[in-house]
């Protein structure tokens, strides 16, 4: 058995990078994943209402990618996670990102 | 002899995808490119002193996915070609998204 160096969970604010946001959010089904997230008034959702119909496997792939970045956070509560958009981090690392990949989405 | 559909050499200005843009930047030689393009005082730049250091494979494969993506322009002229951001069509296509991305490097 040997020990492998882990990504820590959530990377500090400031240690997110472009290249990786722009990564995380580069991929159709992750994209939507941060439109929907930016779209709810709750500001956090129970991971499995996320990513509408992908399979739980791809979801988890799509989720980890994104929490990694440091685009979402991903809370435990009880047996479930909790998801929610990093916006402040986000917003005060890349001001003006966010809101031009979300104005698309929406366009 | 098979004849494969070939992608367009460059998108039309209406046809650039956000998703593509986004990871054509998500590649810190990419985005140091298009940093390059965007300090530039000139506009274009012969393709053989973009890109720094970069071998010259890495460099025209990197300017493919550029080029393919929407984010550059590469014109020939007599033997080379030149290369341009294409600014103007992605401002008008993600309005603030490039600037977020500049804006990120210069700091």
């Amino acid at each position: 058995m040997t020990t492998t160096a882990q990504r820590p969970e959530h990377p500090e604010a400031g240690d997110i990078e472009l290249t990786e946001v722009l990564f995380a959010l580069s991929d159709p089904s992750r994209l939507a994943i941060v439109q929907q997230l930016a779209s709810g008034s709750a500001g956090e959702l129970n991971c499995q209402a996320v990513g509408g119909d992908l399979a739980k496997s791809t979801r988890s792939h799509h989720l980890k990618t994104l929490r990694e970045a440091g685009v979402i956070r991903s809370t435990p509560q009880g047996r479930e996670r909790l998801i929610s958009l990093r916006r402040e981090d986000l917003d005060a690392r890349f001001p003006g990102l966010l809101d031009a990949v979300l104005t698309d989405g929406q366009s």
